[in-house]
């Protein structure tokens, strides 16, 4: 099948869409594929498939390659004397802000261009992890409990330590501590600030056990998962860690959990996705203490999409292609405009 | 001051956005207007000044105007030997979809344009019903409590007659009923779901007083408050009344109620529109019910602006322009993909 990746972005996350991208070129070999990259300045590129790799971007030899605009059902690249057109399904791979924060899915969307990611309200919905919890406690699932600080306000955190700061709308663990006592607030406050104007504060939980599950809704409106992964982690992975992670492409081993705990963390993973994130393959990230199951994060984008938690990747990123939700066509006949016009005598 | 006004979309609100722009025409006469039209196909036409009334729309008049396209800080026009450029701030008065749900704020957003309207995550918040439940629930601010129908399910409606069915996201009326027995019920979910596939139902509160109130946040910071109205409404307006209301430009008489009440709304509106709403002038409807203050619908790009409840209306989108947010530009170094590089000895 023709895939086209897009990826990049203006975004803290810039790099790790593109390990992501180059990961992507191996798992889905089978496929045709294309890459277009966003630059941080927003101008699309289509990258010469040979030169999927890290140098390309870091020297910037990608402004030498075809750029691209967008038009009405794709991409095109015009010369002085003819218009290609680059029209398949898009994966958007843009991790972070642009990809995740909703923005590329409205470009998208107003281009009418089919493709595999979160539309704008899952965007939103998963970006902020504030929103998160909005909208896990409306649907009945169950997340850490939270407070947030706003940037130049006066912390005054209610939360006993040991706590996790979070700048609100990040994801890869950027700017995140944990911080034990006092002492170390000032300093973990100022890196999360850095990042994001609101931050949110959790309790840090011993002794949880952590669980991620990814997925998506097919054709026939079931979803299929993949497997549950017990992620083997340091106290949490630093960026570095976490961006090395955004390349893994080995099938990891299954949790060793129980049936009864899979399905429970599947039942919250439906609830979740339904119908939020339609169109979406995702990855939630679980957390289980005290024998409950806690929402942890939504990853609309997970990174190299999460390849490695799936049998059969090739087939899965097929078959999700094919249950891609379309905006219904809205046109108009000036029906009230007419019938007032004519009131009005005019 | 130089303003460009950008309404129409693919919406079922598009002619009341047309009908909101040609009153803005008249409201903003100080300013120097230009208006930009998106028509159902998502294609911009910058509009002749002097051609701004229905029958240009209607009839598909514009279709003979210039094309115009997006570009890095606003829109161009190019013809065969030239190209010029339109930058000036954009009002976004597309009501409704592309308008109202994210879309345009996301096209704008990723194109650099300065612009008046809520950003993507407000659009999110206030377009669809259900979600401005969730944001209200959230930042403690009360609403009429609701029901969620999803279409094609069973209709399995526990709030006790009379009830108001709604689509999800839509304002304006469209699809709206009051429902006074079961024998009413089928032919309103008909309705309604033509509109959406999830419906919010709520119960009739009888008694309940209406009142609007719209606002703004300045440079210092402060919101801006404009009269308190008390519609005078007939049951409720269905969408051809209502789409006159979007012609309104006569300044309306204050709502006859006492201070407290007054300070009560502006105390829920700032809740509300702190900072989710920075960079838009919205109006908020509330309910007054048994002396509780509840908030029924947020409209982040109310008919014709709510000119209508402002004693200088010119001035207030003079001061809004000045406060606008922009996103941080987020550049790259590639610093982590260099360090990986050389870890890998390539």
């Amino acid at each position: 099948m023709k895939l086209t990746i897009l990826f990049g972005g203006a975004s803290f996350e810039h790099e790790i869409s593109i390990v992501s991208a180059i990961t992507l070129k191996e798992k889905l070999s089978t496929f045709t594929l294309e890459f277009i990259f966003c630059d941080t300045n927003h101008q699309f590129y289509l990258i010469d498939t040979t030169q999927m790799k890290a140098s390309t971007f870091s020297k910037g030899e990608y402004k030498k390659m075809p750029q691209l605009q967008l038009t009405h059902g794709g991409f095109f690249q015009k010369t002085m004397f003819s218009k290609t057109e680059y029209k398949n399904t898009v994966l958007n791979l843009v991790h972070g802000g642009d990809g995740e924060d909703g923005t590329i899915a409205a470009l998208l969307d107003f281009y009418s261009i089919k493709y595999i990611g979160p539309r704008v309200e899952a965007s939103v919905f998963s970006f902020d992890k504030r929103y998160t919890k909005y909208y896990a406690e409306a649907i009945g699932v169950k997340t850490v409990p939270y407070e947030m600080l706003f940037k130049n306000e006066h912390a005054n955190i209610q939360t006993p330590y040991p706590i996790i700061i979070k700048p609100a709308s990040l994801g890869s663990s950027i700017g995140v501590s944990i911080v034990k006592d006092e002492s170390e607030l000032d300093y973990a406050l100022d890196v999360a600030f850095e990042f994001d104007d609101v931050v949110v504060v959790e309790p840090f939980l011993e002794g949880v056990k952590e669980y991620n599950l990814a997925g998506y809704k097919n054709r026939e409106g079931k979803i299929c998962f993949s497997i549950v992964e017990e992620p083997h982690k340091e106290e949490f992975l630093d960026f570095e860690k976490k961006y090395m992670d955004f390349s893994r492409s080995e099938q990891v081993l299954k949790a060793d959990i129980e049936d009864a705990l899979e399905k429970r963390l599947q039942s919250s993973f439906t609830k979740v996705y339904n119908n939020m994130f339609e169109g979406a393959l995702i990855r939630c990230d679980f957390f289980v203490h005290r024998d409950e199951v806690l929402l942890n994060e939504i990853n609309p984008i997970p990174g190299s999409m999460a390849n490695y938690l799936f049998e059969d990747f090739a087939a899965a990123i097929e078959e999700l292609s094919l249950a891609l939700p379309h905006k219904k066509r809205i046109t108009t006949n000036y029906e009230y405009i007419h019938s007032i016009s004519s009131a009005k005598g005019k």
